[in-house]
């Protein structure tokens, strides 16, 4: 199969973003802009990934050391449009012999498939294939000139089109791929002969025609291409997202009582035959397995959830969370970096961080393992079978054993035996006529 | 009046919906699909209703025994068309004289109205009265050919339609009523001699109009007679039901904050001049009386409200929760299978479940009723005026009497006298300067 | 420049809300619709501002003592129609020269802008401006004739209109601007020589053009001149209003998850680079400082979070919440009238009420301030770098010192020194083999 490299154009400054963030880096499901365009590249197996970042892009450039440690950086300083983008990155492909895709740090949700038709037009033949699409109103976009077998012809700006060549509606995307060739061998033709002084990568294209390279044009739709310069449009491409991945998971297997409340993260996986309520947010790293339920206003993020166990509503599932087969976890219960083993239940009030819980064991409501001291975090250890009554405060580092009991409301602060009762609070006592003595003295005033 | 039965549909496999739950279980509101009509059967008055069940149905018998268990059961299996179904239901109308609805498990909005109108042209003199809808496409489906008074003619199927007929756009949605004597007369002469090799029910509506039957054909509202077959058609009925009752409620009287984020129940109850605000999930069971506010992110089940009750935001009301007038219950409180008396107040971060709370008793955050040991659940009762300090564990079976205080965080095993204060926590002392040590300890390391 | 006057119609019965509250007092974003109408009038420099109430408007006047204390109020009895409404306000405008706009108590999306449009045309000679709008369907709506200048000519009842005329869409929206000397010389000549027996208002538009006055008419946003006559007109208003606030804060810089489903008051203040997660209501008296996050399932009300604090999941921040900069809120927890100093943290399950916490402190999960003893509220103070345990009660009046730890599950009801550890809590002991005996017990029955 060719190569495939790929060139994201992430060096815009965003100023109608409003925002200290760069553009790029801005989320869509729990990823940056940029990174959808690096993943994408990646799944169609693009081995050489190059990003073009600005003078200011140090924070991009420190973010692509997560988002994609193997991916090139180029500088171009000053902006000269896009042709002068792909410019400088052309230093990091050098060697590279195959195809090669232009995309747009602010245009996350092009998909694989459409880039991968782009590519298909190269693998028949084509130096130089552009995404199209159809807008509502195409007015100021170039419109692409096709003839009747589909071909491209040319690009043409708006304001130098014809009546003609207005009123076609394919417009250009500014998405392309060509081969490596083709690239090396116009790019450097482009001029910044044009009103604006800069160097556009479109007119890559009508060079490699001239020379009498085949030109393809594709039809895309129009929100894969959708770019974001404002947090309005942040706000669209999310929702194009969560439309997709909604949509995706039903026709897999899973029950979304409303999908429109439903929110998932890139790398959300989920098993069929699960049910998921209204109002439940995931956040990065969530795996639930087949038979799931998550009930409404649940909140999950780095959790897993295996086969048949529940949470909510109102659960909070934190980084680390793990709930066995049937486990479940009900309502203002946080469970961070813990393990639940099989049919585990924490019913209600109850924070569990840094703890293993053994199979069947039952934490009573208002549990919470004090696993902090302040400087250190530490462990807590409950054994299967164990009863933890309401109220126990599990001081950590702290075990309690197989079958052990604790009393409601103690402090455990020493490990507990298996099989025994642990208790620690005070003694009741009671003080008759207390509260009639003390309804009278408040009452005198009023 | 006329008798009537009604015949369910419900063999189909539902492969689509990808799921070992049969298609016609799956919920809309809380409900079954195949519950939405039998409901609605049995609001129109019918007393002879059949579920037709295939092979391996037996979950869908099951689930008959809670949803309708005078319904009767007739498998068909193989399956052979719709017609096919209809005849295995045939010995289960045995005797009964009257109309008869053909309904389809997978179709859960149509409504009584609707049906009703088609039950008064059998009463007006037609034999057999088919529902049509007018799709946006009607593409594929069969047509409702009608003269100019709108009696019905005949039905075509599609692909056996001239240029005219499909221009036509009154579709046959497959609903439709008969009299029981057209239904014996012309069922068992409808034939498989057709491309799949299946008895349609459709051609009983040609072989009645050849006999020289009245057809009649009504014209209804396409979202009534959507059908799922997959979870993304199972959430559009929901999101239609929905739509439905939240205009429903507030034509009633009811605010609803942003009501595309209320859920309800197919038997949620709610009186007039209510508030309920944005985001609240409504489960099978709930009943409030007027002016009851519920505020965001409350989720509901099984509870009664009573006048002027409120509860919210973050509120969790379960199975048998029922707060008396005026009652107020606040957030990240949850309340099952308990009665709380006029003007309880339950502030915060609270678990009351089997107990009963008298009037005016105020419950202080953090409390919880133990009314499980692991193996038994007891009861709780706290009388009416009492006060329980924040984060009392009450460790059931327990009775607080009237007018008495528990201290803060105390453990109650033993019952409280009326009037009584009762404490039961450790003496409070001091390690002077043990902070400052701790400290020291800690960042020695760092 | 010129003087303003408001004339607010009031007086309707609302009977179609089903409430017991009148309807101008149902409320749009927190505030009451009539409240809407008040505020738009101030924004515009409306010195006087008068309300026309009903026979039965006695809540309504009640309601302006808080919404504005200045409006002027008259009252319509029996109500006799739009002029005769004016008639009434006429006593309260008495000396008063300068411009005079008529709105309407239940239309509360109008803009100041589209009055101030309306505004200028007066302060351009014309006597009388009508603010028109173009419906779908202008079906019943009166017609605004206009000349090719877009002067208004007259304004024709849609039963009075010719066909050319009904095919005019610009239509009448109630809403007008006249100068006060129009008002005063026409308004007493309208008649109620109608099939209704009413005085309208729009007549004064054709008798100060009979009289030789220019006459402006205004296309305004169908949208801004909505009336609600019911719930479901309420809830569109609603979610109009909403739609408007969401997208004007993404443009100022502020980050919305999913913009439809986060909902603001009329007063809600929010800085740049501030990240608001999905599902977050914000009630009366919120702001945010620059650089806040707020979580998904939240819920503020009154509070104030300083630069880089962040809240929620799940966190409800009530009236008089201060969040100092960098502190954070996490999930379950209740913030009530209290002050968190720079980078205090609250992670889980806690409730503050009447609370001091200095700067740096970390209070533990569980933590209630018991501030209320059945009468009387009182307040909790915890110095600079404290560490409150978990599940720690204070009770107040309580003070905690600079530095000091109290150990997990403590009642504190005696002072703390700082730096020191204090501690209140049962002694752990254990019952060897107790849970064995009590699992024998209860399993011998089964």
């Amino acid at each position: 199969m060719t190569k495939v490299a790929a060139i994201i154009l992430a060096a815009g400054h965003g100023t109608r973003m409003r925002s200290e963030t760069p553009k790029v880096l801005h989320e869509v499901a729990h990823l940056p802009m940029l990174g959808h365009c690096l993943r994408t590249a990646r799944t169609l197996g693009a081995e050489n990934v190059s990003v073009v970042i600005g003078a200011g892009g140090e924070k991009v450039r420190k973010a692509l050391e997560t988002l994609d440690a193997d991916a090139g950086v180029a500088v171009q300083d000053p902006p000269q449009g896009t042709g002068d983008a792909v410019t400088a990155a052309l230093p990091l492909l050098e060697g590279f012999e195959g195809h090669v895709l232009v995309l747009y740090g602010d245009t996350p949700l092009i998909t694989a498939d459409t880039l991968g038709r782009l590519l298909a037009e190269l693998d028949q033949g084509a130096e130089v294939a552009v995404l199209g699409f159809e807008p509502e109103d195409p007015g100021p976009y170039g419109r692409l000139i096709t003839d009747e077998s589909g071909a491209l012809l040319r690009i043409v700006e708006a304001k130098d089109a014809s009546p003609e060549e207005l009123a076609v509606r394919l417009s250009n995307s500014g998405v392309m791929a060509m081969t490596s060739r083709a690239l090396r061998e116009h790019l450097p033709r482009i001029t910044n002969d044009n009103a604006k002084g800069e160097y556009y990568l479109t007119d890559l294209v009508g060079l490699a025609g001239e020379a009498g390279g085949k030109l393809a044009a594709l039809k895309g739709d129009e929100d894969e291409v959708l770019g974001v310069n404002n947090r309005v449009e942040l706000a669209e491409a999310e929702r194009l997202w969560q439309a997709r991945a909604r949509r995706s998971f039903m026709e897999e297997g899973v029950t979304l009582r409303d999908p429109d409340t439903v929110y998932f993260a890139y790398d959300t996986e989920i098993g069929t035959d699960c049910v998921i309520g209204q109002n439940v947010v995931f956040g990065p790293g969530v795996k639930l397995e087949p038979g799931v339920t998550v009930k409404p206003f649940s909140h999950l993020e780095g959790a897993t959830m295996r086969e048949g166990s529940d949470a909510g509503p109102f659960a909070r599932l934190r980084p680390g969370a793990d709930l066995g087969k049937g486990a479940h976890v009900g309502n203002f219960v946080e469970i961070k970096k813990s393990v639940l083993g099989e049919g585990v239940k924490v019913g209600h009030l109850t924070y569990l961080g840094d703890a293993t819980i053994g199979a069947r064991t039952n934490i009573g409501a208002g549990t919470i393992t004090c696993n902090y001291d302040g400087f250190n975090k530490s462990k807590t250890e409950v054994g299967e079978d164990a009863f933890i009554g309401s109220n126990t405060m599990l001081v950590a580092p702290i075990s309690v054993g197989k079958g052990a009991f604790t009393g409601s409301g103690s402090v455990i602060t020493k490990n507990v035996t298996a099989d025994a009762l642990a208790v620690a609070r005070g003694k009741q006592f009671e003080k008759a006529g207390w509260a009639n003595s003390f309804r009278k003295k408040n009452n005198k005033g009023s």
